[in-house]
C-alpha cells in the first residue's frame, strides 16, 4: 500500500517583494512529496532530474522518509528550470525562464515496488504523461487526484479531458474551472466539470480559501488570513500533497474526510509561504501542524441553534 | 429601545444580463430597514424623498413594521435616483446616472421617539451626515455600525475619519480596506483600522465571503455559492441590515453575536440577489430564513479531533 506523487523536481530562482533566491530546489512533486509526508510514511515519488541535480538534494526526499526509486537522473542532461518574479501583490507573477531539459522527453518509470499504489497524485505535468502513468499501473488505484493548470487547457485541451475522464478528484483554481466548464458561476461550472469524469472537485481560491463539490453537496474552506506572503511559489502542490496525504493515513474516501483533507492541505500551503522555496515545510513538528489546524478551526466556526 | 438605521431611500434603474428595471423603491436604508425588520421590530429609519416617493412606497416600510417618522418627504423635490448596469461577471458596473436631488441638502432629522436608540446603522452617505446623526442622539447607542465606500475615501478621507474614529463596527470591502490603510495584506490593514476607532472591522469579500477582525481574533465567513446572481444591487445593505438587526436581537455585543450576525446578514443578502431590486426580500418567512442559514452551517462545518 503506498502513495505515489508524480510531478516536476526542479531548480527554481525566485524573486519576490522581500528578496530573491539563487537556484533552489523545487517543483510540484517537490513540494506535494514533502507535504504529503507528514501525514503518510510511505510516500513514493516519480520524476526525472538532470545529473546537476545532486545527492544532497536528493537527500531531502530520503530525509523525509520519501521513496525515491521512480526518479531517474538522466546523465549528461540539466533539470528542469523556472525562474520567476513575483508582482507586489503576490497574486501575479512573470516568468523569467522555463527551460524543460530532461522534461522534454520524461517518460515516466514505475518501479515494480510501486504496483501497490492505492493513493495517487498526478502533479502538474502534460496531460498525456499523467493518464500514461495511469496506464503503467496494473491496478487502478483507490483514489486519484489531479492538478493541472490552464496552459494545458490552452494547448491541449482534448488530451487533458482524456485525462480527466479517468480520475476521481480534480484541483483547479477559479479561472481554470470558469475555463474548462465554459461557465461563469463556481457551481454552474462545478456541476457541468463533475460530469466530465471526476466525482469531486476542489475549486482553489489561494488568499480566499477553497470550494469542494461532490454530487449536489458544497464545503466551503477559509484560508488563514496571513499578515505577511514571503512566497508563493508551491503552495498549490503543497495544498494538493497534505490533501493526499491526509486522505492515504485515514484511508476512506468519502466527503467528510475530504473536507477534513482540505483543511490539513491548506494549513501545510499557509507554512508554505512564511519562506522562500520549500524552507518552512522541511522541518515542521507535528505540534505545530496540529496548532494550525487548530487556527482554521477557530477561524470558520459558529454556533448557531437550529 | 430601537435600532436606527439612516441611509438613502431612492429610485433604482437596474440592467443586469438578466433584464432590466423601471424605477423601482432601493437606496441603502431600504435594503437594511427590510433585512433588519426579519430580526427586530423596533426598527426606524432617517432618510428623505421627494414627493415623487408615493404612499404606496413608504406602505413598503409600514407593512414591514418600520417606523418611518424620520423620512423627510420634502415637497417639490425629487427623491435621489440611481441608474446602472451590471457587466457580464457581475462582480462590476457602470453608473449610468446618478440624480441627488433631496440627498443634496439632507439634514437628517431625528425625531423624539427615536432618541431610545440603542443601535445604530450608518448605511453609505456623506460622512458628514453620517456623524451628525451620532451628534443628534442625546445618548450614545450601545452599537454603532458604519458602512462607507471607496467614493468618500478619495473626497472627504479627513471627514470620514472623524466619523470613523465615533463608531464601534466599519463594514468595508477588501479593496476599501486596503485604501484605508495603504496596506495590501487585510491583517496589517485590519491591524491598522482597528486603532482608528471601531473595536471591530467586517471586511466584506463579495462572493468570497466576509472577514471579522476583533482584537487579535479573526472569523472568516463563507458566502454561498450561488448558481445564478440575478442582480447583486443592495446585497451589501442587506448584509448590514441583517447583521445589526440580529445584534438588535439577541442583545449582547461580543464576538460570538458578531458571528452569528455576519451568517444572519450574509443569508439576508444571498436571498437579496436572487431577484431584481428588493423583490426577494420583501416577502421571506421565518422558515426560509432558517433555512438559509442552515445552508451556511453546512456549507462550512467540518469536524477535526483535537
Amino acid at each position: 500500500m503506498s502513495l505515489i506523487i508524480i510531478g516536476t523536481v526542479a531548480f527554481d530562482a525566485i524573486e519576490t517583494p522581500f528578496g530573491k533566491t539563487d537556484k533552489i530546489v523545487g517543483g510540484a512533486a517537490t513540494y506535494a512529496g514533502l507535504a504529503a509526508s507528514y501525514f503518510y510514511d510511505k510516500t513514493k515519488i516519480v520524476s526525472v532530474v538532470g545529473d546537476d541535480f545532486g545527492q544532497d538534494n536528493i537527500d531531502i526526499f530520503t530525509e523525509h522518509g520519501i521513496d525515491t526509486e521512480g526518479l531517474q537522473i538522466k546523465e549528461g542532461e540539466k533539470s528542469f528550470f523556472w525562474s520567476g518574479k513575483y508582482h507586489n501583490d503576490m497574486n501575479s507573477r512573470d516568468t523569467l525562464i522555463t527551460e524543460l531539459n530532461v522534461l522534454e522527453a520524461f517518460d515516466p518509470v514505475i518501479p515494480e515496488n510501486y504496483q501497490d499504489c492505492e493513493y495517487l497524485m498526478l502533479g502538474n505535468l502534460t496531460p498525456v504523461v499523467q493518464s500514461t502513468v495511469i496506464k503503467r499501473l496494473k491496478t487502478r488505484p483507490k483514489l486519484i487526484v489531479l492538478d493541472t493548470m490552464n496552459f494545458w487547457m490552452d494547448i491541449m485541451m482534448p488530451d487533458l479531458l482524456e485525462t480527466i475522464k479517468m480520475v476521481d478528484v480534480l484541483t483547479i483554481n477559479d479561472a481554470e474551472a470558469r475555463q474548462l466548464s465554459g461557465e461563469y458561476s463556481l457551481v454552474k461550472a462545478a456541476r457541468k466539470i463533475l460530469t466530465m469524469g471526476p466525482k469531486y472537485l476542489i475549486i482553489k481560491k489561494g488568499e480566499h480559501g477553497a470550494l469542494l463539490f461532490h454530487e449536489d453537496k458544497v464545503f466551503s474552506a477559509p484560508a488563514l488570513p496571513l499578515a505577511d506572503v514571503f512566497d508563493p511559489t508551491g503552495a498549490g502542490d503543497t495544498f494538493a500533497g497534505g490533501f493526499i496525504g491526509y486522505m492515504a493515513k485515514v484511508g476512506t474516501v468519502n466527503f467528510n474526510n475530504m473536507k477534513n483533507a482540505i483543511i490539513f492541505g491548506s494549513a501545510l500551503a499557509s507554512f508554505c509561504v512564511e519562506k522562500f522555496g520549500t524552507e518552512k515545510i522541511l522541518n515542521l513538528t507535528d505540534i505545530e501542524v496540529a496548532a494550525r489546524v487548530q487556527e482554521f478551526v477557530s477561524l470558520s466556526a459558529f454556533t448557531i441553534e437550529a
